[in-house]
Order: C-alpha cells, then structure tokens, then sequence
C-alpha cells in the first residue's frame, strides 16, 4: 500500500497540531531550524545531501481522504483538524545550505518559515531524508578521499531497505562515487549503474572457462570477470585465455586483497594483460582501501560499509522549534529548550564563512538577520521550489566543498570536528 | 518517480540473465539458498523477519514497458532479453523459515526454486527485505528482553530512511515492541501508533501550563506530558496541576534517566499521582535499558538505536545458488564456490531442530532431502503465496521462539552464537 507524503510522520506531529488547530495557534508565524550538536564520533566533517529528494516531499506533502478518514477513527487528529489536513499543503519558505555543502556542530543546514502548523508537521520527513542521505555522504566522501582518484562503485544495495538503497546509491554518487549496481537509482537519479556477473554465474556452467565464454559473448572482452569462484590464479588464466590481453578488467572479491592484486598484476603482465584493470570488492571501507593505497588495484567496489554510513547509519540532525508569533500578527519571540544536555540556541540563525584562499577557515552564525552573503540559499518560496540543482551539479559542489578543506580534515583516523559553527550573540552556546 | 519491484535490482542480476536468456539456459532448473556464515558480531542468535513484506514483492515482481525500455537502451539486456523481461513473472517456488522464527549461521531461511532465470533476479530484493528487516527484529529483541515486559515505544523514524522507517516499525512491533510512532507503519502495517508532544509543543506557548491545558484539552489526562523542556521538577508540578493526579504519564527526555526516574517518582507520589506512569526516551538501546533496570520506569521509547540495529545495521544473509541443472531436463547439480573466505556448501538443504521440553537445542541440516518435520514450511508455490500469517501470529511466533531460548542466549553482552546449524552430510562445513 502506497502512503501519501504526510503519512512518513510521527503521530505526534498530529497530536500537537490537533491542539494547535483547536486553540488557535495554527496559523501563528513559526520558524524551524535543522541542525546537529554534533558530528558522529571522530568525523571532521558532515557532507549535507538529501535536499534533492527533500523538497520535491514537501511540495508534495499532502493526506488522501482515506488517510484523513484514517487518522479520525484512530483518534489522532479531531474533526476540524481532519478537515485542516484535508486542504493541507505547504505554503511557507526553504532556506538551507545546498546539497554537497560541508556541515559543523551547530551549522544551521535548513531552515522553515511559516505557519506554526505547516512547520511543524514537516519534522519528521525533513530529519528522515537529511538524516539518512546524510550519513550515506558523509561515509562516501572519506571513502573517495581514501581511494586517491580510483574509481569507486556503490554496491550495497542488498545490505539496506530496498528503497533506501536508492536513495544511498544517489548520495554515495553525489559524494564522488563513480557509479551504483543500482538500476532504480539509474532510473530514478540518473546514477550511472554497472554490473557484470556474480559467483552463481560461473556456478551456473559446467567449466568457469565456458561461464566466462557466455558473459565475454553478450557484454565484449571489455567486461570484467569474477575469477575467485574456484581457484584465482586458475580464474585469470581462463579469464584471459577467452577473452584475450584486451579483457576490460578482473574482479577479486575473497582473500587478502592487497596480496591477491600483488599476484594478479604479476600474472595478469605476464600473460600480456597488460591493461586489464584489477577491480577488488569485500568488506571494503575508508580504512581498507587506505590500507591498499599502495596495491595494483585499478577500483574498488564497496557495499555494506557505504550503505551503513561506515559505523554510523545516521547522523544527528534534529529539527527545532526557534522562533514563534504569540498571535497571529505578533512578532516571532525566539524560543529554546533548556534540557539538561539537549538545550538550544533561539532565534533564526544565518550563517557565515570565511576563506584563506580556496581553504574554509570559520563558520559563524549571527541571530540578528544578516542576510548579506549567507551560506544559506533560497529553496523554497511560498511553497514552490526555487533551488533545483542538478544532481551533476550537486556532486561538483561536493567536489569543490571537500577540496576547501585542509588535508588534516580528509584524515581517516579519528579526530575532532575541523571547526564548530559558533554563534557571535549567543556566546555560551559556543563549545 | 516509482519504479516496479524488478528495479530494486543490481545491475548484474540482469546481465547476468542476459547471458541466460543467450545461450538457452535461462529455463533451466536451479535452487538458491538464503543463509549467513555468521551472526553479527556477539550476537547469540538472529530473529528473522521481512517475509511479510519480500513475499507480495516477489509475486509482484515485473518491469513496465518504459523500465524495460530504458534496460534496452542502456545496454543492460540485449532485445530478446528485454523481451523475455516483458512478460516476466516468478512462477515458482519458494520455502523457508517462519518470519519471526529464531536462525543461526549457516540455517537456510529461505530457498527458492524454479528456473535459473526467475530465481537469479529475485537476489538483491530478497537480500535487501531480508537484511534490513532482520537487523532491526534482531536488535529490538533483544531491547524487548532487557525490558523485562515493560512496553517499548518504535520513535526512531527521523534517523532512517523514511520508507525503511515503516519497515523498521514493523520488525520491531514483530520482535516484541508494543508500539510505534510511525502513522504509515499503522495504516500500511496495522502496527499500533503512539504519539503525544515534542519540545517544539511547550516552546510555542508563553508558558509550559499553557501548553499542558491545551494538551489536556485536546487529549485528555490520560496523555503523557513531557516535562523537562525548562526544568524537571517545575515541569512535573506544573503537569500534575493542569491535569490532576490521574494524568497517565509524563515523559522524561533528557539528564540521568535512573536519577531523574527516581525523583519523578518521588515527586509524583507526593503530589498524589501515584498512578502516573514515568516513560523516558532518549539514546536507549538494550545496554542503557538493562543498566535502568532498577529504576522507576513503566515504558521506553527507543530512536535512534533500534532502526540502526544496535550497532548492526544489517545482517550479512547472502543468496546461493546451490543446485542447478546443465539442460533443461537434466536433474539438479549441487554446486558450491570454493572462495578463499567464502566457500558454499552445495545441494539443497532441509533444516531439523531438536528440543528438551520447548528449549531449542540444535539444528541440523541434511542435503539428502528430509521433508518430515522440517523447520522450512511452504512459502510460494507456482508464483503464489501460500503462507500468509497475519501480522499478529508472526509476532506470537516471535514471542515463542524467543522463549525456547535458555537465559544465556538472552544475556546482553557480547557472546558467541547459541547454536550453529550443521550440515550432517558435510561435516567440513560445521566450524
């Protein structure tokens, strides 16, 4: 069963906006920032990505009848809320950093204006797409950056939910990966997809030689070919013996991987294969391809470590409530919480930067409206989407943000953000 | 822009058919298994689920015109691949483990049987249902017992993909959990939807009593308050004296949770709501929830670290195929790969459990076919489901393989596998 946009919620987005509708405050000015206290632990930096797949959800972001129908019997919303939901549709303001930015502790990535109601009932669909997405990037760019301009192949699909794996696939391309085994992501995103054979293909013949004969026969020598079915080295002699010195590549995908490649180069030279490209898969994160730096390896296929964010699935995003009109014409009054270890920072925050050349030095946010030359950009307008970026030009965008940033921050040992967004009126809330 | 069941594919899987469907073997029969060489680390057992979800798919699985026309021009399949995609559906069979039984490593959860074709494009959504839904019903599991029967509330939809959301509610309320904040998890799935206020709801009125009468209002004393938007203590008396001493419950979000439950309860029980429940949330997982045991707490809402899978964001179930025939009337031919790190185990095999009273004990797997008595029951046979429990019975199912487990498979910390399913005719595959 297909559910609308606005399903994608928690019920208590209803709850609140049920007793908003009910006394009034619904339509009351609101403004809401998403932002994170901090990095997962030891990354230095945060690789914002969903914004493409984000805004389109909140221009749809609608309740079929059946599901407003649904949501009174189950008690979640009264009558004149139900009919509230029924003509929702989202009419406020998006401003946030773009898609491929770079993010900090307190960075300020999106921002939501409009009505208490419209703003609130957002939340939970903002967080799950920026969150997710978000995670996948950030894991992706360490990964590129391990893999010193060698190709990478998103290939995890089958270690997520199917539908995140499109999703995945999409941000792991925009973070620099070369391509996806995904063909949704092909369709949908335009991702480009690559795939050869697995090992139940030569299981599937009778003699790998005669697996390698068909694969070479439908897809040319340029393909690759799995040779660790059986026996690698025996796998690479029939590999080239069918396919001749112009086989496009071989793929490893068991073993000691920096050993194996050593071996296959070797042989692979030796029988005059010169060119065929050796592509490793298994198990791979930032760590091991950094790991095989030094190895023959012409391109990495990575999987569950990309798909899983590389230890941490999601990043922390949270979407907060920072300013809010006590009537309907009355001014926003800057709100926040003061928990013991979640508090927050009110007022609607810009943020700022300054370079040393091409190098991202400080990021710093100022409540006091100060709209001249923000990070943040126009997204939404009244409801219509007015930042739509190609998903090629959100990747250069994430090329050019990694590269602003010193060669300490691409580390990938464990270490401190590279810098914190600190807020110059607000100066306890700086770390 | 959505796409058919067959999209959420590897590229390689349609390749590889096209190589099939080219040199005739596509119709030939095979067998593939779904199992894992391992559990995830320190983890005693695995709790399957997905079923209810992977089966509808698979008997759904097709490509549209315009997917297969984009295959063809991408150069995924060759013509009469694309058109043999066309009019593809899965027509055959399919066994497997009960979702919600209990599975080790090596337990075949799932074998499907027909043609190499049908069979070998069902692997990535199998793997990606399977995977997902497991990690999330093993971890939660495990949170269930350290909850020792207080109820657990699902809220970690804001940090996961927001359709993997739905599904993760799902394997949670089948692994135990009672309920889930997720509406598209109550109207899709029929799982119970809980829900009050977040911080955002107190921040939007001048005072935190203003917000409780409007909640109060609105959902009556029954609702969960949540009380540490300013300060614990004034928020706890500012509750009990908008809604009474029958207010259901308040929420604790934030600080110590044993030091904070505590004085809660003291609090509450001075002012006369001795009735009043005491649900905490924030960063729980089943480690934070064993060490609160003590404490006065009637209910936990858990985020972040069950739809992440408590460190396991998927299991590592790959699809085998383990028996394949070399024309179209030729009898099957068990087959295995030989990878250094990665080797199969050939042949069909059929799994057996042993019991003392109603604890599990062992499992063994024969290759010679057993029918009798067997843990796999019929899933799909012909393209159609035949096994559907309701959401209700594979939850009881979950609850009663859990409890054939000895309280050493339940212990929290880190351990090796309870049992490990062992081939009894290929004894160099048990480890």
């Amino acid at each position: 069963m297909d559910v609308s946009p606005g399903l994608l919620t928690d019920r208590y987005e209803l709850t609140m906006l049920s007793s908003f509708v009910t006394d009034g405050r619904v339509d009351h000015r609101a403004v809401f920032e998403a932002f994170s206290r901090h990095l997962p632990d030891g990354r230095r930096y945060g690789l914002l990505a969903g914004l493409g797949r984000l805004l389109p959800l909140i221009a749809s972001f609608r309740f079929n009848a059946d599901e407003v129908a649904w949501l009174r019997a189950e008690g979640v919303v009264n009558d004149v809320t139900a009919a509230y939901l029924r003509d929702f549709r989202f009419t406020g303001d998006v401003d946030g950093y773009r898609e491929g930015d770079l993010f900090f502790p307190h960075s300020p990535v999106l921002t939501v204006t409009g009505t208490l109601g419209e703003c609130v009932v957002l939340e939970t669909l903002v967080l799950s797409v920026l969150n997710h997405d978000t995670a996948i990037a950030s894991a992706a760019a360490r990964m590129v950056t391990a893999a010193q301009g060698r190709p990478l192949v998103e290939m995890g699909s089958r270690r997520t939910h199917e539908e995140a794996a499109i999703s995945a696939a999409r941000a792991a391309y925009v973070a620099g990966f070369a391509s996806t085994s995904n063909l949704a992501a092909g369709l949908r995103h335009r991702v480009p997809t690559v795939g050869t054979a697995a090992h139940a293909f030569t299981l599937a013949y009778a003699t790998e030689a005669e697996a390698f004969r068909s694969q070479v026969a439908a897809q040319g020598v340029s393909t690759t070919l799995l040779v660790d079915t059986y026996d690698i080295e025996q796998g690479i002699r029939a590999a080239v013996a069918v396919a001749g010195r112009d086989l496009g590549a071989i793929r490893i995908d068991s073993g000691d991987l920096a050993e194996e490649s050593h071996r296959a180069r070797i042989l692979l030279d030796s029988l005059g294969a010169t060119s065929t490209r050796i592509i490793v898969t298994s198990d791979l994160d930032e760590y091991v391809i950094t790991a095989l730096a030094d190895a023959p390896i012409d391109g990495y296929g990575v999987g569950t470590r990309v798909v899983t964010g590389s230890g941490h699935p999601t990043v922390s995003l949270v979407y907060k409530l920072v300013a809010v009109a006590d009537s309907t014409d009355a001014p926003l009054r800057p709100v926040a919480k003061k928990s013991a270890d979640k508090a927050s920072s009110g007022g609607r925050k810009t943020a700022h930067r300054t370079y040393d050349g091409s190098r991202l030095v400080t990021e710093t946010l100022t409540v006091a409206p100060d709209l001249e030359d923000t990070v943040q950009v126009p997204l939404m307008r009244a409801g219509r989407i007015v930042h739509e970026p190609t998903l090629e030009e959100v990747r250069a965008h994430a090329a050019a943000s990694l590269a602003s940033l010193p060669p300490s921050a691409h580390a990938v040992s464990n270490g401190p953000p590279y810098l914190t967004a600190r807020t110059t009126t607000d100066p306890q809330e700086a770390p």
